[in-house]
Parts: C-alpha cells; sequence; structure tokens
C-alpha cells in the first residue's frame, strides 16, 4: 500500500497528482502547514519533517520530483515517462531536476522572507531578488511551449507534473501576471486534466474528513 | 561528441566527474566566474548563462543531477546506477535529487549573501537562516553512512556523485568542521576514487590550457 504524507498545495501535490495520473490506490495522510512546527509527532515519520514522505511497501522517498519518475517507471507501464532508448530522454530527465531545483527552490525564499518569518526578519531585497530569478528562469520554458501542451516527447509526462507543479505554487504567490503566453496557456492546460482535479478533490476531501485546514500551504500564515 | 561547459569547482564538476568514472571521451569549454558577467557569448550557447550545459549529439542538459542519471543509463551499462528492478532504485533516485534541490541550493544562499553580492547587499542572516538549513539536513545523511562508503546500492553510483559534490561544496565554504564523522569519512573515501582526481586534474589542466583562472568558483570575488 502507497502512503503519501501530504500539506494543502505543498510540494507533495506532485506525486498526489502523479498518484490520480497512473489511477492507483494510496492512503494520504494530511499535515497542518509547517508540520515540524504544528505535528511533532511527523518527525518519527520523517525525522526532516518536510513533505513529501512517501511510503511503497520497503522505498521510502521525500523528494517529490523523484517520488513522481519513481512512480511512472515502477507502475506506468510506459506512460508518462519517456524512455532511456527515446531522443527526448535526456530533455524528460532534465526538466524533472529543473521544475524542482531551478523553478522551486527559488519560490520557498519568496514565502519565506516575504511571508513565514517574523515582520523583523523578513527581507523585501531577498523577495526581489528571487522573484526576478524565477521569472528569469521562465525564458527558458517559453520557446519549449510555444504551440505545446507539453514539454517533451509530445506528450504528457512526469516531467509536467514536476514543472507544472512550480507555476502552479507562482500562482499562489501573485505572480502568474508575470508568466509569459506559452507558460500561462500551459498551466491552464494542465488544471483541466481530469487527475488533476481529481488530486485537488482528493487533498480537499482528506483535509475535512481528517480535520486539517483546507487552505493551502502557500497561503498560510503560521 | 560530448561538450562540458564547465567552471572549475562548480556544479558542473558533477557531470565532469561522472564522464571520467564511466572513462568516456569528452571535450571540456571551461569558462571564467560567473559567466553570465564574463562571457557573454556563453548566452548564445546557454541562454540562462548557468553551467552546466551539456550536449551529447541532439542531447541538451543543464541540470547537473539529471546529467548524470542520463549518462549512467545511456552510457553505463548497468554501472554506477539501481536499475528500477532493484529494491533501492525509489532511494537512489531520492539521492539524486536531494543532493541537488535540498543540500546544493541552499549553499548558494550562503555563497550569494555571504560572499558574491555586493557589500551593501549582503545578509548574514540568510546566511546563518541557511547554513543551519544545510546541516540540519545533513542529519539525515548521518545514519545512512554509518559503516558505509555508498548511499545505496552497497556501491559507488551517481547518487554518490549528486550528494558528494554538495559536500564539496560545503568544504569550499568553509562547513567541513561541522560535518557529523560518518559524513566527513564519506567524502574523504570519495575524493580518493581515482575518477574523482582525473576529473580535478582535468579542470585544472583545461583552465590552464584555455587561460582562465583555476581559482573554484565558490571562492571566486567578482
Amino acid at each position: 500500500m502507497i502512503t503519501l504524507y501530504h500539506c494543502v498545495a505543498a510540494r507533495s501535490f506532485r506525486p498526489l497528482w502523479a498518484l490520480e495520473e497512473l489511477g492507483l490506490a494510496y492512503d494520504v495522510k494530511m499535515l497542518p502547514f509547517p508540520p515540524r512546527a504544528l505535528d511533532r509527532s511527523y518527525l518519527s515519520v520523517n525525522p526532516l519533517g518536510t513533505v513529501p514522505g512517501f511510503f511503497d511497501g520497503e522505498v521510502r522517498m521525500t523528494e517529490s520530483s523523484a517520488i513522481c519518475q519513481y512512480l511512472a517507471v515502477r507502475y506506468g507501464d510506459g506512460r508518462f515517462e519517456i524512455a532511456p532508448s527515446e531522443p527526448e530522454y535526456g530533455a524528460y530527465l532534465n526538466w524533472l531536476h529543473f521544475g524542482e531545483a531551478t523553478l522551486t527552490f527559488p519560490q520557498t525564499l519568496i514565502l519565506r522572507y516575504g511571508r513565514f518569518e517574523a515582520p523583523e526578519r523578513r527581507s523585501p531585497q531577498v523577495v526581489s531578488d528571487y522573484t526576478r530569478w524565477f521569472l528569469g528562469r521562465l525564458r527558458k520554458l517559453e520557446p519549449v511551449l510555444e504551440g505545446r501542451a507539453a514539454l517533451c516527447g509530445e506528450r504528457f509526462t512526469m516531467a509536467d507534473v514536476s514543472v507544472g507543479y512550480a507555476l502552479l505554487l507562482a500562482e499562489y504567490l501573485g505572480l502568474a501576471g508575470d508568466f509569459p503566453p506559452a507558460v500561462a496557456r500551459y498551466l491552464a492546460g494542465l488544471k483541466e486534466r481530469p487527475a488533476f482535479r481529481r488530486a485537488q478533490a482528493a487533498e480537499e476531501a482528506a483535509a475535512r474528513a481528517q480535520g486539517v485546514s483546507t487552505q493551502p500551504a502557500p497561503l498560510t500564515l503560521p
């Protein structure tokens, strides 16, 4: 049985979305955000206190984009991934990493120093530096997405889950108004996928059932 | 022919090290650090201005840990990776991502706001926040490395290249004194690998031959 520890709209949305794309059975455990502060018992599950916490039998994982690749390889039967024999395999791996390391981490700076820290520890300079940094990196996406609905292989893959979540997070942060047109269109298309909608419905239902706030983590004020 | 754009001791050291482990032929193009400021012509090669820039025929990649996974799959013949059929495949993917997204990105904050920015834009608070953040994440490594020379599969893999480089960078930043004992021992073991030494010799020789400073990028003052 697959178990996913998740906070509403946090990075753990990537594996949740991937699970819905694959149609797999799973158990989702909702945590208040940030779990490190609000649910100390989670530290016995994942000592880092981060989400996702992902368990599949003996497999334990914490990196959201890696979990998506794992799920496609283990359960996808060729769907949602690019095979090593295909010309775009390198591009696929690159986008999987790019979505998290290059497009998501900078946004955690914007969140931390713009919202989560106490007022005297906030830094408008860091927020501005990494807003610029993030929007600069989007330039790489624009020509790739011109006239396309997926990043590579001419089909939806876990690379789109990785990058798509980064764009969703940016939308929560109020940056969507600065998206280049093809990027905005791409995100709109992803959000219409039935599995994306099922994932959002599943997190809301699970939050209600488990007595956790349905407010998206990026908008949470501790 | 494989071409790698590289700055001394930058993240592009990961694919350089991987190429040496695999014994592949490659062409390394050295750039002054930071290339975005010091070699504007590089923007026509990689519009983001980041290293690595990696080219293998039609394949173009920019994410250092993804390139290592790609190289092992494409050229490793089973070496330096964990196969999807093995129990530790999930752990392998997780460490590949963890090395970059979780262990390296925080260090770029320490570099930026501790060294690279003009004095009036530096932030001792951010440096201290992300030093603590990085060292906290190392706690996850310690129990895994206790009595082991590799992260997963009981053999050296590209996951060790990904995490190993993050530790090497931390050593440049003066953080090695705070490494837990098993982490310090692990890095010392990695640095004794013949391919690691060949990679360091190759970057130094290429820098001299191409008229680029041999000073490690993390220690560069712009």
